[in-house]
């Protein structure tokens, strides 16, 4: 298949980062189809050359068993190429069209890695200089919109221009191999699914935690906070994968559907509700593996009274059949205390106990997204012990573990990789449709509308130091259904 | 606690093999209860001190880990005392009696280690000579009977003499841990009763082979066979384990009432059936391992047209609410190609599949009782793999492990050692009442029947040469539900 990869943002973060190492390492793993040419876009001069100069600098940089040896990414640099562009002059797409019609590719890919402010005007300009055939198709990272109105204007232009079928929304998240496992584990084990609702799962918790501050963005997080940058997307997204009913087929469309009605199905937040579900906070000075970090409001481009969230931990619910009444929690935030990703499936206590058990001890899986990358499953087993040996049995939890890199480890492909693999192949699975991003946006919308009221009566998130899990509040919060975070995986 | 146990046979192949050490441990463990007096019988006249030097020598024998040192020795000696006793003269139990008065314990344990024709001559002598006080417990090995009648005639002429909560009917399967786990797995856990039913199970596969032959036990095996060596006793002890109603508290008899259940439950059989449905198959000489090995004809003290089954596969069923219509196999037998005993639960396919799997690949928990002792569940996850990005994604099996002794080793107890803590401590939860006994010779008596008049018409069992998984009728036997039998576990 021929394809070409027009790479919009091609010398931005996002490139160096993800998307040129990904790309590598689908070359190196022979999934890149073999005729495809690799654009690089942006403003300065340079030429192709330099450009792949640029790049392997940049794989050089990566972990040590993903660097190219010379000699192989000598081959890899024949994919790439470099068009100078200013994304505003019509002119320079009449030159990329010209570049394109050069070579006539099956399937051409716009990877909009650039600020979303230019999703709208590479979008219409595409329009204009006939390159949004049906050959084409677009990628547009996060994130579209800050609201529910941004982003139904950001959907609203691309799709002046292009189908929804040629629209490829990233979220990365959907590319973890975890989270495509849990729908492999919910639809493709028939042990799940009877077990998969209300009558036996006491609650549900996804927590992404990371140890990071904002590090170098502290502009654009205080425009953004945590419950854009991480829940309205990620958060949403994981909750769907485990709330949806099963699919009629593993076709996106038939995914996307249920996913939509989980959405939708969400529990309405009214100010009350949000003032009494929805926690924010804010880091304030503390430590982080033993070493003092700033808070906040002290980092660079904050501002010293910023009122920007950057804890969210929050209670819903599902009102549908399946899930009424039982509590998804949802916990995300910087400078806490571990990294770690991951959605917690509790389940209900025994009804009827005939052994004694540890205090609190049940059954729960882990899907573990992120550092490790695999499922625990807590049971209850008798330890045979010398203790035992007094009388009532005593049970203690036990685990059972899959590991998935230990298990499958050599094979597999990182989020980015798959992710690109799936555009060039032309597979929607794994990204967002419009409604289920708009939807999305309408959940989160009477928070923000409930935290901007707050705000101008001068009410703030809540501190919490650096290195904890956040402020107590999020505690008192699941405490109300008898919960109490996991802090340990 | 003072107890004195009084161990008939003590001279025996079971005492040195099994009890002996097993007491050991327990006392190595400290467990074993301080004051105790453990008080061999046999036949030949010697002193306590030479009882002690044989014990000695049988524990040097036993894996080193197991083994006591000298001062270790020393200690565990003094509880060890031996006293000779002819089992019909009256006289002799008068001088166990004097021997056991002397002390007065709290418990006295009468441990029949002996022939089971013995059993009956030493109930009544020991309620003769007034040793079967309320003080007092029997345990009995098996085999307790060869059928029906003698079992009940051996339960009638205990019970003369003890009551039902006197009694401790061995089998040493019950004591092992992954058998007591499956209780803790299915009564301590939320999330597999709700799975433990017809709508979730295609079949359970219960599965005792040994690699060995009949050894020296030929002439033994010649009257005895495999359906009442292994399927009568611990085949279905496993069975109620797997299929019994969540009793309602972890007390003996709330326990052994639900057992009681199912063996009433099972299918009833009738000659049409047992020629349909039970396989019965004798080794012919093979290879074990790569070398040769004589057929069980062959054997030392087996009769050259020997009709006596070294091997049983059957399917039954449940009839119960719970498991109508799903098969219940069993395969037991000698010089098989591999020397394990495990449960595996294999659940149904999953009802609308969305995901590729490979052919025949579904849910299973396999329980390992041996030679391993764990848990394994298999699941069906996406490998993420580079052949998963050509289109449907496909999933493979992948395991979730539990290795007991990994997760518990150090502080855990053997099946003999489990048993006599038990017995010592009075908890009679693994033992087997004298219904359940009954019962389950009940139900095979239609079975041996049916082959005793089989013999009668000249019909053998049908050979399987060593070293193979036995006859292939028992493969034809489970191909007719659409199960083959597991050969790698």
């Amino acid at each position: 298949m021929r394809f070409d990869l027009v790479l919009f943002g091609g010398t931005g973060d996002l490139a160096w980062r993800k998307l040129l190492p990904a790309l590598f390492q689908s070359f190196r793993h022979g999934s890149l189809p073999a005729g495809g040419r690799i654009i690089g876009v942006g403003r300065g001069a340079m030429s192709d050359d330099e450009y792949r100069a640029l790049i392997a600098q940049r794989l050089a940089e990566v972990e040590a068993d993903k660097r190219p040896s010379d000699a192989e990414f000598a081959r890899f640099a024949q994919h790439l190429h470099y068009l100078r562009m200013d994304l505003s002059q019509p002119a320079d797409y009449a030159a990329l069209r010209e570049l394109l019609q050069a070579r006539d590719a099956d399937t051409v890919v716009m990877y909009l890695a650039t600020a979303p402010s230019l999703f709208t005007t590479v979008c219409e300009q595409l329009g204009a200089a006939g390159l949004a055939t049906e050959r084409t198709r677009v990628v547009l990272e996060k994130p579209l919109g800050h609201d529910l109105p941004s982003n139904r204007a950001i959907n609203a232009a691309v799709r002046e221009v292009f189908s929804e079928a040629q629209i490829f929304r990233i979220d990365h998240y959907l590319g973890k191999p975890s989270v495509q496992n849990l729908l492999a584990l919910r639809f493709g084990n028939a042990i799940f699914e009877p077990l998969w609702r209300r009558e036996n799962i006491a609650s549900i918790e996804i927590t992404m935690a990371e140890q990071l501050g904002v590090e170098k963005r502290g502009e654009f997080y205080e425009s953004t906070g945590a419950l854009r940058d991480m829940v309205q997307n990620h958060a949403l997204q994981l909750l769907c994968a485990i709330g949806m009913e099963p699919p009629i087929s593993a076709d996106a469309d038939a995914i996307r559907n249920e996913k939509l009605k989980v959405l939708q199905s969400l529990k309405r937040w009214t100010p009350e509700t949000v003032s009494r579900d929805v926690v924010r906070g804010q880091y304030a000075a503390g430590q982080i593996a033993g070493k003092p970090v700033p808070g906040y409001r002290q980092e660079e481009g904050v501002s010293p009274t910023s009122q920007t969230e950057t804890f969210v931990a929050l209670r819903t619910e599902i009102s549908n059949w399946r899930w009424a009444g039982v509590p998804f929690f949802i916990r995300t935030g910087k400078r806490l205390a571990g990294r770690e990703a991951s959605i917690v499936v509790h389940f209900r206590q025994v009804p009827h106990a005939i052994y004694r058990t540890p205090l609190g001890a049940a059954n729960r899986l882990t899907i573990h997204l992120q550092p490790k990358d695999g499922l625990t499953l807590q049971l209850m087993a008798a330890a045979q012990s010398q203790a035992d040996t007094g009388g009532v049995q005593t049970l203690s939890p036990a685990a059972l573990d899959l590991d998935f890199d230990q298990r499958f480890g050599t094979e597999r492909v990182g989020a980015y990789e798959r992710l690109l693999l799936d555009v060039i192949a032309g597979r929607l699975n794994l990204f967002v449709r419009a409604d289920e991003q708009e939807a999305a946006w309408q959940w989160v919308e009477p928070i923000l509308e409930t935290w901007q009221q707050a705000n101008a009566r001068g009410e703030s998130p809540r501190p919490y130091v650096a290195g904890h899990w956040g402020p107590g509040a999020a505690s008192a919060l699941v405490a109300r259904d008898g919960h109490s975070w996991m802090e340990e995986f």
